[in-house]
Parts: C-alpha cells; sequence; structure tokens
C-alpha cells in the first residue's frame, strides 16, 4: 500500500517531536516536573529525535528558563537523539555543559524577523555559525541550521529565495551538518515549498535537508505530503500541534505529530511512532498547557474516548 | 509554477460548495433570511457549483427544513450550476418542483450507517437510483450519486470496496451522471483514498468521479492534493469548513473552501474563486450559525484583521 502510480511514497520518515521546544516557547510557564512528564510521554511515542528545549536569554523566553534542569533528565533515555535549540555561542556553551551536543540554530531570513527575534541582521547571525558548529563538533555532537521565515516574513513579505540560498551556503561552507527550512509563520504551499527545497538541494547537494512546518492556514499536511512526495525525510512536528500562541486564540503552531503518523502510518510509511501513543502524549501536553490543543486528530480521538 | 517534477498539478480544479447543504445540516435552524445571506457571499466567491441545500424529511433534517424557500430563490444567480440532495424519489420530485434539476442522492456504502441515516439497506438504496435518474433527466438536470461512508464506517470499521463497486457499477448501470466517493467520517488517507478511486474509475471509466472530504482528522488537505494528483477535478469544500457537529465541540466538518482555494492558486492552479471573498463568505457563515468555526486559515485572518 505504500505505491500508487500519482503518489509513491517511501518506507519510511524521520521525525523530530519539538513540542518540548517551539510548542512550549510561547506558552506559560509550566512546572518542569509537568514538562518531564510530557517528555516521557514523548519518548514512550516511539519518536527517535526530540528537540529538548532551547538554551537562550530566559527573560526573552521565560517559558525555557529551566533548560539546564530539562537538559540534567536527559541521560534516562539514552536511544533518543536529543537537541536544543541555541541562539548564539554563548548558549551552544550552555547546552554543551548541560549535556546536549546536537544543536539547533535558528537564523531568519528577514533582517526585520532576525532583528525582531534576535536582535541583529541575517547577515550578523550567518557568520557566527562557524563558532557554533566548533563547539558541536568538539563536544561530539552535529549542528543543524534551522532558516526561519524561509518563504515569507510577517513583517517584510515573500523572503527573496537568494536570502535563504546565502544562508545555507554558508552555513555548509562554516561546517553545518544539517539544514531544516521552517516556514515559521505557516503561509508556504506546495508548489512554492518544493521550488525552494529544490534550489536548497541544488546549492547545497551533500547535506540533508528537513522541513519545519507550521498548520496555521490548514495545509501543513499538505505541505508535509507535498515535502514526503518530494523526498524529504525529515519532519518536525509537534503533539497535539503544540505551538500556537496563547495570546492569539485559535492560532496554529506546528504541525500535529499524531496527524501526521496517522497519515503517513496508514499509507505504508513507518515513522517508528504508535499513534495511540502519540495521542497520549497530546494529551498529557495539553493538560500541561491547560488549554483546548488545535489537533482535529485530538479532538476527534477526545470524542470517541469520551 | 504549476509543475515540480515530483508534483504535477492541474491547470484547474472545479469546486462545489457545500456548506449550504452538509455544512449547516446539522446546525440549529438558522433563519431562511441569513441562509440566502451566506449564498449571496458564497456566489460572490466566484464558485461554479452550489449544493444549495437537501429535500429531505424535515424531521430528520430540521436545518434544511426550508428548502422550498431557498430553492425559489436560486434563479437569482442564472450563472451558478445548483444542486440539492435527495434521498429517495419524492425527495428529487419535490426537489424538481421547487425548481432544481441537478440532484445528489447519497447512498450509504455499509448497511448499518445507511439503516441509521436513510431506514433501509445500501441494496434497497441502491435499486432506485434509477427512478431518481430518470426524475432528473425528464427535468433537464444530472443525477451524481454520492458514495457515503466509501471508506470507513462508523458503526461498521472499514467499508469492503467491493460494496462501493458495486453501487457505483449499478448507479452508471441505472443512469447516474457522476459518482462521488464520500469520506463522510474523514478518516482516509492518501493511499487507501486513492486505491479505492483507482478501482471506481476502473469499473467506471467514462464517468467523472469526485471526492468530498472531511477534515475530521487533520487530513482533508493532504487527502484533498493526493486526490489532484491522481487526477481528480471535482472536489467538495465548505466555507469555513462548516459542517462539524455543534454538540461535539471541536468536530470538524467539510474540508474549508478558503484552505483548499489558498494552496491550490498559490500553487498556480485555477480554481475561479477569490480567496478574500471565500473568506468574507466563511466569516458570514461564522456569524449565521453563532460559534467559531474549524478553519485554522479563516482563524488567521481573523488575527490578522482585528
Amino acid at each position: 500500500m505504500t505505491h500508487h502510480p500519482s503518489l509513491v511514497l517511501p518506507p519510511s520518515v524521520d521525525i523530530r517531536e519539538v513540542g518540548m521546544r517551539d510548542g512550549l516557547q510561547l506558552e506559560k510557564p509550566i512546572p518542569t516536573a509537568a514538562k518531564l512528564r510530557l517528555l516521557e510521554a514523548i519518548v514512550a511515542s516511539g519518536v527517535r529525535r526530540v528537540e529538548a528545549t532551547s538554551f537562550v536569554s530566559p527573560r526573552a523566553v521565560p517559558a525555557l528558563a529551566d533548560a539546564d534542569a530539562v537538559a540534567a533528565e536527559l541521560t534516562r533515555w539514552p536511544g533518543i537523539r536529543f537537541s536544543a535549540l541555541v541562539a548564539n555561542v554563548r548558549g551552544a556553551v550552555r547546552a554543551i555543559d548541560a549535556g546536549v551536543a546536537h544543536l539547533e540554530y535558528v537564523i531568519s531570513a528577514s533582517d526585520s524577523h532576525s532583528k525582531a527575534n534576535a536582535g541583529r541582521t541575517t547577515a550578523e547571525a550567518t557568520a557566527v555559525i562557524g563558532d557554533i558548529a566548533d563547539e558541536a563538533h568538539l563536544a561530539g555532537g552535529e549542528l543543524e541550521v534551522i532558516v526561519g521565515v524561509a518563504w515569507d516574513c510577517p513583517f517584510d513579505g515573500r523572503t527573496p529565495p537568494r536570502r535563504v540560498l546565502d544562508i545555507v551556503t554558508s552555513a555548509v561552507r562554516q561546517g553545518a551538518d544539517r539544514l531544516c527550512l521552517g516556514d515559521t509563520i505557516g503561509t508556504t504551499t506546495p508548489i512554492r515549498m518544493l521550488a525552494l527545497l529544490d534550489a536548497v538541494r541544488t546549492a547545497c547537494p551533500d547535506v540533508e535537508v528537513g522541513i519545519h512546518l507550521h498548520d496555521t492556514r490548514g495545509t501543513g499536511q499538505a505541505n508535509a505530503l507535498a515535502a514526503v512526495l518530494a523526498g524529504v525525510r525529515q519532519l518536525d512536528a509537534s503533539v497535539g500541534g503544540l505551538g500556537g500562541c496563547p495570546f492569539a486564540p485559535g492560532a496554529s503552531g506546528n504541525i500535529a505529530t499524531e496527524e501526521l503518523v496517522y497519515w503517513l502510518e496508514e499509507s505504508g510509511v513507518d515513522t517508528g511512532l504508535e499513534l495511540s501513543r502519540v495521542l497520549s502524549a497530546a494529551s498529557v501536553a495539553q493538560h500541561a498547557v491547560g488549554h483546548e490543543l488545535t489537533s482535529s486528530l485530538l479532538r476527534a480521538d477526545g470524542r470517541k474516548s469520551s
């Protein structure tokens, strides 16, 4: 069942769970113990890669101020590839000191977004990739560069692909091990997405390129299908679609892990995840943040079991 | 931009707006005048096919008890192909008397669903297709047979494809002009969907086959993409994703017209619809039913403009 003349799907897709980081970062801070219960539920789902937290300013992201405490627990699950997001060299050092050697470094492709989020231009953020890569490599880890607002910026509109290509080529030159393209505000659509993906792959043919999607406009899973059809094997997702801004009611976060697992597994694509356990983790996440999450499948499952 | 090596999209897709029927049928009844305001907004979106109402028992579907009054207004828009759903010959005669000659007739592919919804078995429902087709043809209209619960039934589980094939081959033999496969409970996924579509097309090679999707598990737009890639040119959708059952909070209805138009048009596929006007119609729908609709794009648009 993995093949259809117009839809040739791969045998497997590798999902990275980002609910602990992208999902929680805009929520009201929740206790570390509640986070660890969520992490336990996430790990139990069978996922193999988890972005556990971010080492950034606790003033900027109070919800993840307990990064060190969370990181200290990760040795409980030696089989999982944990990673953390960092915003600069200082964050990289903090992450490594806390025991997390696999790092993600986000660079906004538009200057307006980069300045608003990181207080510097895209070029300034790009210039330090090598320093962060060196830290990761010395610690035995890898560095993934994630390009934020890769398709559209909330301030500057459409992102010129040239800006993305400048970041990724520089990243690879400076030692980045992986790349990821982020649809930060959830505006991209299948053909636009693949056009940029193609350009990035052509510019960086030897590096794995993942895709980070948000479901803000209801097109997240369609984009995920398009990405998989185009050979993408690394997708980010968050349990429950965690990641909506609680100050913007109804805002959707990342694509929901359970929805992605549902259609992939039903289509014969192995994810390593067990749907019922992903749904359990999504319920734990919903309880932890204290408001309804946006995942349609989570709600459908809740109706079924109530 | 309509082509990518792994994603060849067609120049156009034909959307049928079903919010007035499938969208409203489970809502609390709203005044006919409010329905007509919604219909005005829908027509202004540029859509060319609208399922306007259904001629069924007002006891079974009180929300559409005003079918005759709605039908009487349809002559205001001579450029639109209006249709109505009927459940039997009597409904067909009522629809035609009210001026609607293009009919949709739903047959549930499982006996349990057919009995629960229509009080008879699938075979009994199939037996009268010819009589309904005759009525439509005598009135100068066409009959589309929609197979409900084509993939899964809430009572019987997976629907054996053989049951669907029996319905569609009989339908064509009895004079049905079009076919449509309905994912009534929103459980299907890309490869399963296409496997059944292929079987139906092989059995009925000369008849157009549309797809009717619900977004209950967040996979509606991914299924729509898969359908379009497999050559489907007729998709049902409802403004705002109207159609969730108000008694099951968060239940998703049909795939949202605006989300479908958004990614299709951005991908270079002509729908004839103008996104901003679809969003206006979705807002009118939301106001008419008096509760938040599930469309992510509608919510994102609401945040943007508030």
